[in-house]
């Protein structure tokens, strides 16, 4: 019997093709330029090789190949590995993906064994089982950078505790609060993200290899044995599900928009907190940029990208979703555009979680600045609970207060400043000790449960980050 | 001492506002209008009345209020309770939202008093208490609606296990499978839905309350033992994180928005199926709707609805997230939209369920039309395979197939009969046993590895559901 | 011949339905629930009327229809809209939109004359009328307003005229502007708007009603005589494309869209120049709100609720456009939602350019405030321009006023305060005459080209948008 | 007087940045692999490069460059264009953006004189300045290709006229209609398209160049030459606005979204029209892909890319909205992605639009299928218009045919062979001449109001679109 190679390289072709048999015609180049997913999906190209080496010893174990054969197909797999470490894989113009590319240099390599290596196996499940074993590798990496982000910031709020500034709400001022109370909430975002991101990470971990090009397989393919030599945790229960299935995809998008919202909302605050009006935060020149036309510039350039990232992840994660909805069940090439969305979303997130570590270890914090800005109408809610233990009952405290700090804005004064005896007009239940409550420092400390701004409290945050960062440590 | 009710309440108004001391002037009515949400957080009354009995009790232990005066208002807000179930509530026109009316109504029970309950709390911990509170319902009654949608994919499949249809990819046929096999791979998305939202139940599990309005308490509220009383696992770790902080409610719309996707999904799949063309599935007249000019017309508007509605869950997700991304952090009356977006998400996909789970159980499945849509050519994969077994390498064994089905088509015939010499000309492996490669039930039976279309994984794929329909059975 | 009214209503039930002659159930009530458009097209009632009226006698002017037949429709359905008009209508469970109820209250009060209406009208080209119609009020309504807004900025700019303030890039200290400068500035994204409103007006104005369910009218009707008689342009070209076609809808989602992000970025100017820190604006009692917990605040709601609804409306835009790629041509039920999202970002604007109003109109500009906050190192751009005075290229001019700036702040010190000498260590083309280069207003008037921050270029400004604003009044 | 060169050139490195001066670090790596904007805005070169050439003449035409030295910078931008063309500049590692690259370019070619170009300009007004130079040909080349679109689809309808379709709504077979009648309902949807182009095209041509970095142009430099001189209409009218403004990039990918709407429409119906069960068009090889493993399989992966292509477009707009929103007036760095976007959009519609070209140009139109599959249902409206014409009111027609459609349903006959005496039994109205409302053909040529299914009609449509393209042609 005479093995004859595929026609479209019988016919002086160079094209290699993972089909083409029935087809009398090669693709319009309007298609081919398009239809060519290379440029995106090369990043694969090892999760490519590793599921290749598995299933060529599945195909073994199940009677399709000889031990020689596999370990020849395994072999050739590490050299063609070797190639493009070493950046010497030259692509052809008929190249339609990363697939092709290495079933093709197999074959170069091989001859008709390569041949035999995709046998039950679709690139339906063959892409899946990549971008899942890529997944994982990219949420690893996330997790280091949110580890370091976090360590940063767990730095700056210890070296700088006991500075008080003035909380925010609404961008007006709130009550006083202590910088690095501020800062951990940042944290605390972030910290969440990270319990998103493993979530993901064990619920994707179950193997679509096996699901062929939907109907499954029907050579006697041990997927259980797959999985396991793979590194999954079990196998994925339905092919027609899993060929067309891309919501770990977009689970990771999603992961990566919420990441990048809580970076942009840190922007956020830092962009304001270095204005000159502000001042409360010194970016450093090597995070800033200047300006073409004012000399005197210095723009947090690095801020408003991080910012200007959260858009371009969150627009990825639009653009999945609403591809998806378009489609009926298992593939439809619309998929393909999955892995745009999904690497750029990783890639850019990588991106803003460097500028952001940077920014944070390199910040000026100024103290100096932050307390002077503390101003005694923010005591106003302490002056309430000044009231309501003297027996007002809260609600009408806070009313009084209400007034004397109307009464201030109308004079032009501090709260402080208004008289005892016309604050006990307002009210009666008040004494001379209420010139006590009027040390920031103090009123600070007694916000004492869980959670809140006093040093107790930041210390236990500061606690349970460090534990994060510890088991973060451990699993990369 | 005397205490004198808020002023706005002095004034002869009967406008009960939580604040306003400081103001000299009433909110303009095109702020108000906007300002309050009364319309969408109403629904929220039972969980404010929980936590606020929580908190008085926390208040109480914290020795703010003494064992008589807790009771008096725990009792209270259960008379608050029985009217808003009876529907005797009457709003008035100064109601912000749903927290003034509990409060307005327990001060109009219990006077001084109930003006003592909001002490050391600020609506910006209240409400995302009561989100949270309300959310963990939401999510109970989401998966049972998914439990019920499961449940009545698994009747379906099991009651027509043994049909054979096209399975289509691109919207071409592909292989032969079974009708349950592809109906069950709706189930395996829905599956995983579940996971997400149980997952989220847990994760945000953690009580907000005792955050204040940013910078926690300063009341010795115990917020664990807070926590443990309204059900909470934990509470949350920094307090001008947790006022800012929409995560949750993000996280539920995303799970929404997947949810809505894969009913998506399905309906496009039965609106294809059930065209006259395709004939495979019939919805009932219950769940189709007619024309106004067209007399015959039957149009699966049930499905059409579900697809559209899928497009609105998914725009809430954009919008409360390029919401969050334009605030800083704490708490920003942007944020006030959280609930119009969350609200709509599960009320839409609550609807879009109910209908999913009433077209499944009344559709009609056209066994002979689904079986008379199989055609030869679908056996393609399987005489590759044959050619595989006789030797010859996979990728050639593709391409001699592919040569044969394009020769029949060019002439107007199925492979099956195109003769052996001819298809021997093509590969010379071909012998007189491919006529035996023509059953489609046999063909089906191959496909036995793990989720793959035999019988033999369909009712393993049937018995994973239906545990998974017990233990959602035993949760809810 | 005896005329039998349709059998939903012989068989004793009051529903009034447009279809329904070959079902043999009604449709389920999960279905129903979700069907019934009327809560959300109810608004369109008199469009709807308008549409029918003009539809009637275009059915005589075709003489399918007498002059005492149409006489007596019309007469019918003004007695309709009186009712609308009056609240009077009772609507029935059976009422599945706008277009039944208004035939079936038609056919109550002229019995089988009403029932002849619909003939060779579908609700498909129905519904895009009646949307078309009301899109024309809508529009209209939304230009008024806009000019109320352009309105507002001039009366503030003009009356606020030589006042400086530091105009900002990346929220940094840029140059002196003026603040009208900067307060119009925003007005001429709102002019752009009216352009993108006016155009979409004209785009839309062709009149799809002829077009029946898909494939037209066959009945002789006069489309042309029905547009001009319903104030239209022109007709659609093609009926499939206009039953299908919901892009006028988008198109003005997108410039509500346009004008809220206009609106959220002039909102995101105002809360920042309203924090404690700028204090450039003082935002209306009337405008802003307080805190539940902290007596003295006072927050600016009212913009943060321009900038949270610029996302509700944006959202919409996803959803529809959405929803529309999702479908195949012609009309698809998912279209229904086009109202939600039309109206909802009407209604929404509506809010959100009234709140703008009140918010320009009422705030306190603090001009010695925004005149504290310029600083000499705004200058540095007219320093740089003074060196190219004196022959040193622009480029080595930016790059050695950005060493005077750098030198400055080292010190602690304004560049005016660097003495000469250093100066000239730096640029020898530095004279005695930089002194001269130190006053903000002068420099602010050297920008006159036009469009710049001169009084004499703001007048101009104030010319264009008078101009703006008397057109918009003449064709309102 | 010694005119140095700018520090970071002194020192030795090789950067060329346009400011820095002030700084005393270089950026970060981070933050430079981020802020290089190059890779994205390197295809602006030529505008740029005649942006400044425009703006050398308006320094010359202020007095401050005399006509040799202007004329020294015209001829030396020349031969940087000359560069870019043939592939001969070399990048630097510290080139921020193509402005960089051509000053730097500039700088080296004629020294001193190449510095004193960006005199009274900021990178602010001249990357907008850019992009609207790009714009003008990028929508002359989007015309051009949606053009070719309309030729395809008028070619291919004109040259099928005659030939029958069932027509669907709600995918339900619908009226039968002309196979032309549906493919031009796609065009006149793009015809819509081009005329958003248009408008845009005009509204969007006004300079900015001149508006600084926000302050104006202090220089007497003369805008309304500047304009004229690069083919504006006109000149912005506020700087702050100006050099903010990226609106006309947010309306360029909203153009670009809604044609890829509408391709993504046309390719759904292609799509279903191209499966085995309906079979209505044949997609050419050469836009067609097979399967990895299945030999028989022949994809539309073209239609399913542009539908995909469609989702991709629209993220860019949700994107960019989403950016736009968060930030607050005049120019951040966030806009600076504004590129991505916007070529993104363009790059991805040209693909798009070619691959349609295609498409519609070498699909094969099946006659024989669509014509056989028509039902006798179908006629259900006309057999309602013969009621009608005997005098039934509409709605009661409609629900008799509604009736004998079951009749026949249940029977499993077609409508035109229930008997008469039964016809009769639902409706006294029917006679024998029912009968003659039986020919497709007949059917169709009644609807002949404009824009209907009619042969007339039809050609009168194609009238249109060819005029369209006669204009469009005259344009370009």
């Amino acid at each position: 019997m005479t093995q004859k190679p595929p026609a479209n390289q019988e016919s002086g072709s160079s094209a290699y093709q993972l089909w083409g048999g029935r087809f009398s015609e090669q693709p319009h180049e309007a298609l081919q330029e398009l239809n060519i997913s290379l440029p995106y999906d090369a990043r694969l190209y090892a999760d490519d090789l590793d599921g290749s080496k598995a299933y060529a010893e599945a195909l073994m174990r199940a009677g399709h190949l000889n031990a020689a054969e596999c370990d020849k197909l395994v072999k050739n797999l590490e050299l063609i590995r070797y190639d493009w470490v070493e950046h010497l894989i030259k692509f052809e113009a008929s190249d339609e993906d990363v697939h092709t590319v290495n079933e093709r240099l197999l074959v170069e390599l091989t001859g008709d064994l390569g041949q035999r290596l995709h046998t039950g196996r679709s690139r339906n499940d063959q892409v899946v089982t990549d971008m899942k074993l890529w997944l994982r590798k990219a949420i690893r990496e996330t997790l280091g950078r949110l580890r370091q982000l976090i360590e940063a910031i767990v730095r700056q709020a210890e070296a700088h505790l006991g500075i008080l500034m003035p909380g925010y709400t609404h961008l007006q001022r709130a009550q006083p609060v202590q910088f690095s109370h501020w800062l951990l909430s940042h944290a605390f975002a972030l910290r969440e993200d990270c319990q998103r991101l493993t979530e993901l990470r064990d619920r994707s971990n179950v193997l679509p290899l096996g699901s062929g090009a939907l109907a499954g397989n029907p050579l006697g393919i041990d997927r259980a044995w797959l999985a396991e030599r793979l590194g999954f945790a079990g196998v994925t229960g339905n092919s027609m599900h899993a060929v067309g299935d891309r919501d770990f995809v977009v689970d990771f998008i999603y992961c990566c928009s919420m990441v990048s919202l809580h970076l942009s909302r840190l922007a956020e605050d830092l962009i304001i907190y270095s204005t000159k009006e502000f001042d409360f935060i010194k970016i450093a020149d090597t995070f800033s940029s200047g300006s073409s036309l004012m000399p005197q510039k210095r723009n947090p350039d690095s801020l408003e990208l991080i910012r200007g990232i959260s858009g371009l992840i969150t627009s990825n994660l639009t653009g999945i979703m609403m591809t998806i909805k378009g489609t009926p069940s298992t593939y439809n090439k619309d998929l393909q555009f999955d892995k745009q969305y999904c690497f750029q979303a990783y890639d850019k997130l990588t991106q803003s979680l460097n500028i952001a570590v940077g920014v944070v270890e390199t910040m000026k914090v100024q103290r100096h600045q932050m307390e002077s800005a503390l101003s005694s109408d923010m005591l106003a809610t302490d002056w309430a609970y000044y009231l309501v233990r003297k027996g007002v009952p809260f609600r009408q405290a806070h009313h009084h207060i209400g007034c004397v700090v109307a009464l201030a804005e109308q004079r032009g004064v501090d709260i402080t400043e208004v008289p005892l005896g016309e604050l006990q007009q307002i009210c009666s239940a008040f004494g001379a000790d209420i010139a006590s409550v009027a040390d920031y420092g103090h009123n600070v400390q007694q916000y004492d449960a869980i959670g809140g701004t006093s040093t107790a409290s930041i210390v236990e945050q500061l606690r349970l980050l460090k534990n994060l960062i510890k088991e973060l440590r451990q699993e990369s």
